[in-house]
């Protein structure tokens, strides 16, 4: 009878106490996610050491950060931008600033730091990921794409290098919350809850027809665009189906997704004896990453509690893959094996961003999806290399298929 | 950072591994919780070790059971239903028969038993109970009476004997099973759900006139006559409420009741980072049953699982306390002391019982239990002894009065 992470979780976990302060890497720290850590932190601040930020371009923001938290090392994305960002930083204040996706690595192999939040977007965040999980760090992990794009390599480092990995999306939080102190025999399925997006009640007419500004105003979560418009499509969901198989060691079928419009359920757990145990709060996700960044124990929050009263009606009901066809697209993907998860992953990143540029419309992202998926034959993607090489083919193929008009 | 067994709990709990098979006695095994728990059973024979039965007047239902199971102790309400039990046993077969208050507590003492589920309804259940723990059993506990008349008392006999509580009772053991793994420190309340009876929705005049037929009709779980009284005035959440402070050590400020129709959310547990872990499933009593009986592992079911898309829709709202004031009886006999808690519980079951046999009406219940209360001064009850004969008295007492006409 061995407790849940012993037998088919992707990682150990961590022992039943943190060290005092907790040395922590935020990679990605001026994005949704890392600001919302940085909030956390700064509700406990005796319980952190911030050692290394990372930041993208956002040069201005990541300054205010390193001059609050005052870590040793900083990351930008390259060179110039390192130059632009020391020259923002307080007098006296001189962190080690690199650069790149070897910049971004070196900071997520820190020796002094017990933990690397791993939050950038995209495809991008898997070489830092991976880099964390050869160095052995505890990894909370809010970039689902390292899970999709490399899953068995990122368990296969955990295994080897006494990694360990603690889910900060909301969905897999809250399953990770409701798995607490169980047996992995007991298990009998998971449910994701989805919020369906902005768009889950409209018809094919009004889909066709959405605009950028609708796709990114999501009704329940503040999040970025990627992100809001995977949400919209419920590719999001899709991804999060395949991360929660790679993350728990579950088939396919063991996965469920339910529409539920009001985000408050975020997640559930049925055992074999037909319990299920839930995860609800308020759809702030400074609770799951609180979660991850004091586990085991859990930081008090000064956020407004869920009120169930006022949360007034929950409802449940089956998504609809007609409208939304990027869910079944990823269980498919899954289905067919690892290269075509890099495909998946790489043409939703592409026709995602030639959307949010207003290059093609709303129902052609899974369009041009389903034809990448249609178009690959199926190839070894074992090294970090292969699967970044597959990524970028993918997606320059994908932007010339839209291009030219074919395919959508 | 302790485990929450390890500070408030009300008991130690047992170690990772049941003995297979578990030796197990049933108090009450004709009743509602009995024959579910049989149920069970039959679905895992393999591991459990039926060793003593014990019912009440219902001999004919005990012969089969016991021809079935085969213990080799069982008990009856007396000497003559014992004589009439023995004339229904199968040929060849001969346990020995028990009957009465000592005849319970025997089989609750029964020295191969690892387990035993106190089932029994009202305070009859108490004395048994109270030898199961002095005999450092694991308790399955249903009788919630138990704990309200004599939970200082139980919470001393288990850390002195080594036994340990299981809750069955489906509020609590929701909580359980939300605090499972979870450290005390985290934990900032629970929500009991009530489905609010049959009558949540009546106005006062039609609540005088409801009939014990309604209030038999119990619109999700199916149990037996008191406890759905108790369910229809809310006195079974008040009950409720009391028992989660003793069990779990909670202040009565940190125990919240919402109404939830629908019976799905069997209970909520909110911790400091805003987190709420729930337990739902089917309203069916194997699930919590099951859960005690095979404690620390999950039993499988065969039992039909929720379906949430069916479930529909989940809705809370505030309980009434205007038109039903037992739950409110419940709280304030709690803050005023061990023997009001008595008074409360004795009042109640004097009064279910008159109102079972019409002698009085649904709203006169929480009349004649408030005037036990306001007639009591409060008194020292730490023995088994004090607490019956005050619970005799009070019940005496609010019978003369309800004959009387006085205080209804």
């Amino acid at each position: 009878m061995p407790p849940l992470h012993a037998c088919r979780y992707i990682s150990a976990l961590p022992s039943p106490a943190m060290s005092a302060p907790r040395g922590l890497v935020i990679l990605g720290s001026t994005g949704s996610i890392g600001r919302s850590a940085l909030g956390v932190i700064s509700e406990h601040p005796e319980r952190f050491s911030v050692l290394g930020l990372a930041g993208g371009r956002n040069v201005r923001l990541l300054a205010e950060q390193a001059a609050r938290w005052r870590p040793g090392m900083l990351a930008v994305l390259d060179a110039a931008l390192a130059d632009e960002l020391r020259g923002l930083l307080p007098s006296g204040y001189a962190p080690e600033i690199v650069h790149g996706q070897e910049g971004y690595e070196q900071l997520a192999r820190l020796s002094e730091a017990e933990m690397v939040l791993s939050a950038q977007v995209g495809a991008a965040g898997l070489p830092a990921t991976l880099a964390a999980a050869r160095a052995g760090k505890i990894i909370a992990l809010a970039n689902k794409e390292s899970l999709v794009l490399a899953g068995a390599v990122i368990r296969d480092a955990c295994q080897r290098y006494g990694a360990m990995i603690l889910p900060v999306d909301s969905e897999h939080n809250a399953v990770f919350q409701s798995l607490r102190g169980e047996t992995c025999s007991s298990l009998r399925r998971i449910i994701l809850t989805a919020s369906g997006g902005p768009f889950r009640d409209m018809d094919a007419a009004e889909l066709d027809a959405v605009t950028v500004g609708q796709a990114l105003a999501h009704p329940n979560w503040s999040m970025g665009a990627k992100i809001s418009v995977d949400s919209a499509t419920l590719m999001n969901k899709g991804l999060e189906v395949i991360e929660a198989c790679l993350l728990f060691g579950l088939d396919m079928d063991q996965v469920a997704v339910l529409i539920h419009p009001q985000s408050i359920v975020h997640s559930l757990v049925e055992f074999t004896d037909r319990s299920l145990l839930a995860h609800l709060g308020p759809a702030d996700m400074q609770v799951p990453i609180s979660h991850c960044l004091g586990y085991p124990e859990r930081l008090g929050l000064s956020l407004a509690p869920l009120d169930l009263l006022q949360a007034g009606t929950l409802t449940f009901r089956e998504p609809r893959t007609d409208l939304f066809p990027c869910l079944e697209l990823a269980r498919q993907a899954y289905r067919a094996g690892p290269s075509h998860l890099v495909v998946l992953n790489a043409a939703n990143e592409a026709a995602v961003d030639l959307f949010l540029r207003e290059r093609i419309s709303f129902l052609h992202i899974p369009a041009l999806i389903r034809r990448a998926l249609d178009d690959h034959a199926g190839l070894s993607v074992d090294s970090l290399e292969t699967i970044l090489e597959l990524s970028v083919l993918v997606q320059d193929q994908t932007r010339r298929l839209a291009d030219s008009g074919a395919g959508v």
